[in-house]
Formats: structure tokens, C-alpha cells, sequence
């Protein structure tokens, strides 16, 4: 029985803080090192162009995503990782799919539908500042799931109607075509773990408040320093189930270590010397990656490199896979 | 100065007739051997998915329409010919034009409207069987068109809309990423040769009315049989200017020929002596082509080997032009 594929997107826009790392990124990475499964993670690297026309933000960024992901220790031998735009065949794959993905479909996407809604309200023409690309965009991540026949693509609930559709698009395909790719599943994890920001609020770059994954270790310091807390002093016990400062303590520290701290709590240790305390748990479970990290941009030539070697397993996916699609369709050699 | 560049696109279904060699192909054909214009000619067979989901008629149809091109003496040394479906930075820049490109500027394309107009009219769905294909053409036009950097593009007068909206998009990107693009400009002929069909009326597919170019003898001279005519006896002088046989004649005779078919006409010809000599003439023209076109078909890695070379050449200016677009938007190697 071969094994079970499961792909994962990776954003190559904006800074990954603490939220994305425990809720995305850390579990990913644990699961790029599992034997039994075919893993591919990607650099969404076309996607980032509908929603940034910086280029200069956009290179930047995609090369400091990749380090992060290097850095964190994914498991590139394990795993393939490549940068999207080094596969052609997904490009064409994406036209090829268009020609048989209704309209309508796009027309009932969540993303579009609350761009037409937002200028709808503010009184402007429906599609206005819609792009091609916004409007396309799920017929790009159908194929980016379907070029390697994925199983499982673990997702947001935002994404999880996108993989429906890209089943839609592959059943549909198979029912005219004959059986070529895989009906892709959804996974959301049940328990994903959701980190408070430094206002309480869930930890996000749309509220501003979040703690940035590689800072220096003055600036994480102060970061830590700035959580919101209430006004009860050293001595006064706390409540650690509403606190902002145990909620991310829980997500780095060991079952006996989140035991201490309740207690701790309870024994009204000063917001200072919890905050202190919260630093060096977190510190220590990222310096050792904060330094590779740096190592590493100071050297892109090796996340280059890692991300050729994803690109050349990569394609020995796809370049079989839409070759089949290609006869499929009737795009032939004439020999 | 650098020359002109002018690029034609080949529809890849339906069967070509007498109507389609008159008006596009034999001028093109001609064209195709200037030696001050670069010119560009590639068989459209990823637009072909869009109207066409029968593999079979794909892969068939787009052979015989590359033979037929061949046949006619396409000179593929000076001209570069080749299928789009070769080049696969023309789906890739496809996705880049998407990501500034309005979706608003779609929904005013006229084959889109056209397409809701009847939904509506029938009191259907307004994007009922509308594909992504369809509705997102003109983007995948403007990559065929500006990967090439054409000056000049040979359409028909309903695609000068999609030529205009390349311009568009070309204008767009390099006013927000710098020059890049060459502006395209659409070219319509003002006396393209329309060449009437059995009935009298143009010769279009749509009609049922045509003449296939590449019938064997025997068939060719029932076709021209079969142009309807009127009642007048031999002897009787009859009209040219309102009579197909003598239209048809005019696109394939001299002028000396055709003064002496007018002199005929005027003296009675009769119907049947002036089929035969319009099939003789017509016959003249293209039997050698015909011969070709069977020996070309008996051998198709001949019609391989030439698009391969197509290829090849063109991809010499693709290849460096998206490395230009992908440099711009910030799609860049990392190292």
C-alpha cells in the first residue's frame, strides 16, 4: 500500500510571531519528520502576488520564510519543499483545469464573495480592485493539490471550501477524462492550538498584536514584557486559566512545567517574575533556531539549494503526472 | 532598428476550407516568408480546451491543422511556428497577468457577454456552463501575445477587443513594474477576402456551407458542383458580380484570367463549363499542397520535428522575457 500523501502551503508573505509557530508551523514541522507519510511543503510564492505588487517585499519575505522553515528544523530529506514557482507544470496544470472548472463555481467563493460584499457596502462597483488572480485563485490551489495527487491538506477553516472545490475539479475531471487524480480531504485539527496576542485578543497581524518569532533576545524580552496583564500584586494570587502570560506559557512548556507555573500562580508570583520566567521558557525553546536562522540568511545560497533539491523531487511528481493529463486531454505529440 | 514583430495564433479545430485559405491562411502563408518581419505563428491548442473536450478531435484536429500549414508552404526557417502548449512560460505568465488584471475588464469581454446574454435570454443561470476557460481567455491571449513582445497581431474583427485588453495589461504592468512589455497593436485588413459559400451567403462552418480545402478531386469538383446558381440557360449572358462561382474564381485567377471569365460570363458560359474551370483552377492551386499534406500526414514526426524547432526558437525568447517578469515582480532566485 503506498503511502499517504499530505501537502501543506506555506504563506510567503508577512513575519511569522509566536501564534503562527505554535499553531502552524511547529506541528508541520514535527510532521515533516513522519516516515510513513509523503509530505510536500510548498512556497505559495504565486499566491503572494495577488495580494502583494511590492516586489521588493515580496523576494525579501519569501527568502526569510523559507529560512524560518529551514531553521525550525523541517525535514527536507524526509519531506519535499519547494518553491511553487519552480514547477511549471503547475501553471499549466491551473489552465488546464480552468477549462473545465464552471464559472459559477469561483462565483460562490468565500474570499470573493466578501470582497464583492465589502465593496457592495462602501458603494463601489462589485468587482471593483478584484483581480483575475483573487478571483482564480482556487483553481491555482486545485492544482497545486491535485499536480501531486494529495490525500490530506491540512488547512484553516477559511481554506477548507478551496479543497472542496479542487475535490469538485479533480472528480470531475476523472468522470470525463478518465480516473487521474486523487480526491483530496480537508484536515482541520481539532485542537489547534489558537495563542492569545499581547492584548489578550488571538494572536494576529490584523490586530497588531502579535510577538514576532525571531526577535533578538532584548526585543522578545520586551515583547513578553508588554502582555497585557491585570492589577494584582506580588503576593496576590492569579488566575491562570484567564491569562495571557499561562496561556502561552502552556504552549512551550512540559506538562510538569505548566503544573509548577499554576501553582506558581496560585502562590501569586509577581507579573514581572512570570513574565521573566515566560521569556526564558520561550528563549530557550527558539534560540537555538534564531541563530541558525540567522546562519542561514547570512547564506542564502543553502536555502537555494535545499529548495532546488524540493523542486527536482517535486518534479518527479509532476512532470510524469501532467503528462498523463496532457494525453488526457488530447495535447499530444504528433509522432 | 530592430524588425517588426507580428504574431498570428492558428485555431486548432474544425477542418479548414476554401474560405479560411482565401481570407487568413494564404495571406498569412505569404507573410511567413518576409524576411524584414519577425514573425511568430503557433497553434492555439491550449485555447482549444476551452471549446473542445474530446481528446480524440484535439489531438487529430490539431495534427492536420499543423499539416496544412506545412502543406502550404509555411516557412518555418524565417518565421517561427509553434504550438502554445510547447512554451510553458506562457501558462506561467498567464498567472502573473492574472494577478493585475481586473476581473472587471473580463466581464466586459464580448464572448463572455455574448455567452450570458443567450443564458438569460434561454432563463438560465447567467454563468450557466461558462468555464473558468472561457471567462479568463483573454488573459491566456495576452500571455501568447506579449511573451513575444508583438508589435502587430493579425486578428479578425472580433478579437480586436482581446488585443486591445493585452495592451491593456501590458500598459498596467509596466507603468507599476517598468518597461517590459512591447504594446500590441490589433491589425484587422480592410479588404480581407471574404469568399462566399455554397449557398451564396459567407462561407462559414456555421453555415454548413463550405468548402473543405484539402478534398481529393473527385470531391472538390462535386463541391463546386453544388454552388448554387441560377436558371439561365448556356447562351443566356450571365452576371458576375452577383454569382459565386465567379467570386470564388476571382480569389484564385490572374487578373487577366478574371477579365476572361467576365468576357465568358457575358457571353453565356454555361454553368457547368464555368464549375469546370472554376474546379480546374482551384484544383491547380492547391493539388500540390494536397499531395504534401497527405505525404506530411503519412509522416507526422516530420510535422514533430518542425514544431519542435519551433519551439526551440521561440522558447529562446520566452525563456529570458519571463526571467525579466519574474526578476520584476519579485520572484527571484535566493542566493
Amino acid at each position: 500500500m503506498s503511502k499517504h500523501t499530505v501537502l501543506t502551503g506555506i504563506t510567503t508573505t508577512g513575519t511569522p510571531h509566536l501564534g503562527n509557530y505554535v499553531g502552524a508551523i511547529r506541528p508541520a514541522i514535527e510532521a515533516s519528520k513522519q516516515a510513513d507519510v509523503d509530505s510536500f511543503y510548498f512556497m505559495a510564492d504565486f499566491h503572494a502576488l495577488i495580494k502583494c505588487q511590492d516586489p521588493e517585499a515580496i523576494a525579501l519575505s519569501s527568502k526569510e520564510i523559507a529560512a524560518t522553515w529551514l531553521a525550525l528544523g523541517l525535514d527536507t530529506d524526509n519531506a519535499t519543499f519547494y518553491r511553487q514557482s519552480d514547477i511549471p507544470e503547475i501553471p499549466e496544470l491551473t489552465w488546464v483545469l480552468n477549462c473545465l472548472t464552471a464559472k459559477g463555481l469561483m462565483n460562490r467563493a468565500h474570499a470573493y464573495k466578501a470582497a464583492v460584499q465589502s465593496n457592495l457596502d462602501e458603494g463601489l462597483d462589485a468587482d471593483a480592485a478584484v483581480t483575475m488572480g483573487l478571483f482564480s485563485y482556487p483553481v491555482l490551489m486545485a492544482a497545486d493539490i491535485l499536480m501531486f495527487n494529495a490525500h490530506k491538506v491540512p488547512v484553516g477553516k477559511d481554506q477548507i471550501q478551496h479543497v472542496e472545490m479542487a475535490r469538485d475539479v479533480a472528480a470531475r475531471f476523472n468522470h470525463h477524462y478518465g480516473e487521474t487524480f486523487t480526491l483530496p480531504e480537508a484536515v482541520v485539527g481539532d485542537n489547534v492550538a489558537v495563542l492569545q496576542g499581547l492584548d489578550g485578543r488571538k494572536m494576529s497581524k490584523s490586530y497588531g498584536n502579535t510577538i514576532p518569532l525571531f526577535l533578538t533576545e532584548k526585543k522578545l524580552k520586551k515583547h513578553i514584557n508588554k502582555i497585557k496583564t491585570n492589577l494584582l500584586e506580588p503576593g496576590e494570587p492569579k488566575d491562570p486559566d484567564t491569562s495571557t502570560v499561562f496561556q502561552i506559557w502552556e504552549a512551550f512548556a512540559t506538562p510538569s512545567q505548566t503544573a509548577d507555573m499554576r501553582k506558581a500562580f496560585a502562590d501569586g508570583i509577581a507579573w514581572g517574575e512570570a513574565k521573566k520566567q515566560l521569556f526564558e521558557l520561550v528563549n530557550e525553546e527558539i534560540s537555538g533556531a534564531r541563530s541558525r536562522y540567522e546562519e542561514i540568511l547570512a547564506d542564502p545560497s543553502f536555502i537555494e539549494a535545499e529548495l532546488l533539491k524540493g523542486a527536482e523531487k517535486a518534479r518527479a511528481h509532476a512532470t510524469p503526472l501532467l503528462d498523463k493529463v496532457r494525453k488526457a486531454v488530447g495535447i499530444r505529440s504528433y509522432r
